[in-house]
Formats: C-alpha cells, structure tokens, sequence
C-alpha cells in the first residue's frame, strides 16, 4: 500500500501551517510540486520554499510539468481528461522515485475549490492507495482573520460561491451573507449597489496582502483600481471576498 | 494599548494548532479559559491540556465563569444582554491580572459560528485594544478530511447553515450540497429522502471521532442510534455533516 498524503497548507503564509500537517510532510519520502510552466500562479517556488523551511531532512522534491486542459473540448469534458492526464503524471512521478509515502502540498484545504482529491481518486483506481488528508486554513478563514470579522451573521446561513456563479445567477437565495472565489473578473460588479457592503482581500497571509473594505458604491471601485495595479505589478492575483446585503 | 488576541485552535486535535497559533499563544501574557460550571461541553479541560501540551512556559490561565444566557427574553435580546455580560467578565479578568497581552482559544475557526469576535468588540469600546484574530481550521474542513471529500461539486456554490434553518425552511435554494452544524435536532430527518447523501461526524479531531456517511435513508437511523448511543456515554456531543441532493 502507498501511503498518499494531501496537505493542506493555508493560503500562502509559513504560518498558516499545522502541526499535523508539518508532521506530515516530515512523514512522506517525496513531495511532488505540480509546475505551470512560467505560471508564477502555481506557487511552485513557495511549496519549495515551506519545505526547506519547515522540514530538517526535507524528502526529494519533485517538481513536474502539469499537462495542459485541452480548452477546445466542452468544459466538463476538458476538466475530466485534464484530470485523467495530471493522475498519470502524479502515477508515474511516484514511480519512477519508488515512493511509498508521496504528498502533495494542497493550496488552501483540499477539500475547497481543488481538485487534487478528484486526481487522487483517479491515481487510486491504478495504484493501491491509502490516501489521507491533512485539513489546512481556506481562504475564507484568512479574509475573515484579516478582516477580523465573522463569516456569519449570528444564526443564519452562508454561501460559498464562485465569481461565475455570482455573474450568471445574481444574488442566491436564502442567504445574506456570500463569499466570492475564484473570480477573475470582480464580479460583484453586475450586482446593485443597495447598502451592500464588501469585505475583499488579495494575497492572504503572504507579504503581499491586501484589504479593502466598505460599501459596494465606494469600496467597488477602489477594489477594481487597486487589483488592476496589483495584477499588473505582480502578473497575477488571487482574491476573494465577501459580500453582505441588508436586511 | 492592549493586545488582545483570538486564537483559532481547530475542532479538537491538538494536530490542528496552526504555527501561528501556537506563536500566539507563546505571546500571551494570559489566556481565558471561559467555564460553564459542570457542563463539559466547554471544553476548559482541552484548552487547559493544550497550554501545557504546546507551550513550553505557559503564561496564567485564567478560567473564569461564563455568565449564564437569560432564557425569558426574546432570543436577540437574550443573545445582547448575555454578550455585554461575558464582555464584563472578561475585561474584569484583563484588569485583574493586568494582562497586555491577553488570548483566547476559540474553538474551530473565530469566523464561523462563533460569539468570540462579537464580545471582544463590546470589550473594545471600554479598554484600548487591538484585535489580532488567527484563523483557524474548522469543523467543516475537519468533516470533509476525515472523509476524504470535497465541500463543493466542481465549480458549484456550497451553503453553510445551522439545524434550526435546515428545519424552518428546508432545502436551501440553489444549492446541491449543505453543511449542518449547531443541529441538536438530527434536523436531517425533516428531509425527503429521494437520494439524498450524508456524511456525518462528531467528535472530530478527538479520540471518540465517528464517521457515518451513506444515503440518507439507510444511514439516517444508523446516525440517529449512533449519535444518541455516544451522546449516553460522553454525556454530550458534538457533530456536523455534509448533504447532497442529487441532480
Ligand atoms: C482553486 S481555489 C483554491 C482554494 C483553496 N483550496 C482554499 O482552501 O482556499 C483558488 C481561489 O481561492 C482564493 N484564494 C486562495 N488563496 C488566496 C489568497 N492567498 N488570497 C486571496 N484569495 C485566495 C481565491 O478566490 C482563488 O481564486
Ligand atoms: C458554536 S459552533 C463553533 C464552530 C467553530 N467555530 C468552527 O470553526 O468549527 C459549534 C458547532 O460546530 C460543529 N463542531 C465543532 N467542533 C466539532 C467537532 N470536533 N466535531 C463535530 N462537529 C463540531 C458542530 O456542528 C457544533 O454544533
């Protein structure tokens, strides 16, 4: 049995890490580090850095090509090969270093928005696998941290949701409260701008971190000024918010 | 200018202290330990253990009484009155050992279903403080790694919400999959059973962990028995689950 261990690391800060998940990367005898080509997105460089960070003896870290989605295809069917394909590369990377107790730092906790418990489901299907999986702090936690507010109003619900979903399907029902990921185009912008009030961060718990907060009217646009500086100086962002109508 | 510090501790395990936190908690000058007199669901005794487990010279722990909510109000009013009063009690604490660096250790995450961020705010309108909040892993990302599942469907919005809403007002619209937490009420049995899945956990992070998951009409009653069998045993108990509705 190969002992598959997917560890969630937090959202970009050495601190975000656990015990538990520390204890795991000492644990594993290969760390593979899934590379986008010049993608600085892939944040392959800060899972090297975490490991010589964080490790005494780090493992042998192998850094490998992730394959390309095939974006021609229809969009549930390109993410299906797409899998397919990263599950080998993650297949042959644990066999050719004979690991028997791989791990993959996963961005975040895995269980949000990532697929790599999707791929390792597939991995599994090939290789007898135990897989285990080690929670890590979501973005969601690192805004509301920074923020220091509650993600909740008290007793009512909350919705995590995507910036294609806000576009496509307007304000959800049923909820006062949502968070907004991956959202590469500030979709909150479709929405009216009646009291509700936004809470966005970009570069959580890293160096780079920024908050805006206020209301939608004022903070919306200094949100989309300051993300098209950051996105440009940096050549890539991550951010998330949350969003908050009124009664 | 006090330092006033919320430490998100994770469900349980002592696995779940990020570095941060434990950083934190080694800052502090004095941690709050809230009480509520014999009732073991406080959960003194872990924070008690994780000072001394984690912190090579833990600073005083000060385990003080929680003020009991008045039940013959209305609920908001109740909820008000007993916040101002936990304030009091823990600006009496700050005072009384002349803490600057004071911490709490919220249970979880500080953001989610928690009145932590609401009392240190009435404190702050009465001592001079500044609030740093560690975020912290949660119930949900604990449920979804000890099952091994994602939280959300690829690219679909997930809703978080308490057993009373589950009750009131049914299936959320919108969403295909829901986390239940706060629900004493086993409030999934108010649901049609066409399908639907569940993956319930209580206790987790803990030694008593227990994983159920299956449809909803067959493992429905083994959770039922289950969770009434361990609440006779421990004398409480604590869980969560996750639901999907089929397409
Ligand atoms: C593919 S999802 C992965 C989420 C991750 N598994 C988690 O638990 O947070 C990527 C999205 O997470 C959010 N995100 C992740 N890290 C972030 C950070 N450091 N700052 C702001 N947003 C972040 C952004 O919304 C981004 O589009
Ligand atoms: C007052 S809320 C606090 C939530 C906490 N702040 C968090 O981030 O998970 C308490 C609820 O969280 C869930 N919960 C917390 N710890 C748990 C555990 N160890 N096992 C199962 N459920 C837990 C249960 O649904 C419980 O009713």
């Amino acid at each position: 049995m190969i002992e598959l261990s997917l560890i969630g690391i937090g959202t970009g800060s050495p601190g975000h890490l656990t015990r538990e998940g520390v204890a795991a990367m000492e644990l594993a005898d290969l760390i593979l580090i899934p590379a986008k080509g010049e993608d600085k997105s892939d944040l392959g460089e800060l899972r090297e850095m975490l490991c010589h960070k964080l490790l005494r003896r780090p493992p042998p870290l192998a850094r490998f090509e992730m394959p390309q989605r095939d974006s021609r295809q229809g969009y549930r069917q390109g993410v299906e090969d797409w899998h397919d394909a990263i599950a080998l590369r993650w297949e042959e990377v644990i066999r050719e270093y004979r690991a028997q107790r791989p791990a993959l730092l996963v961005w975040g906790d895995p269980s949000l928005y990532d697929s790599t418990l999707r791929i390792a489901e597939r991995v599994g299907r090939r290789l007898p696998l135990n897989l285990r999986v080690v929670p890590g702090i979501t973005a969601v936690q690192a805004l509301c941290a920074a923020h220091r507010i509650p993600m909740n109003a008290v007793a009512e619900p909350v919705q995590i949701t995507t910036g294609r979903q806000l576009r496509e399907n307007g304000w959800p029902e049923g909820v006062r409260r949502v968070v907004v990921m991956l959202d590469g185009e500030c979709s909150f912008q479709t929405l009216p701008e009646n009291g509700t009030r936004i809470w966005w961060g970009a570069f959580l718990g890293m160096a780079e971190q920024m908050l805006i907060a206020g209301d939608l009217s004022e903070a919306g646009p200094r949100i989309l000024a300051a993300r098209a500086a950051a996105r440009a100086a940096h050549g890539w962002i991550m951010d998330i918010y949350l969003l908050e109508r009124p009664d």
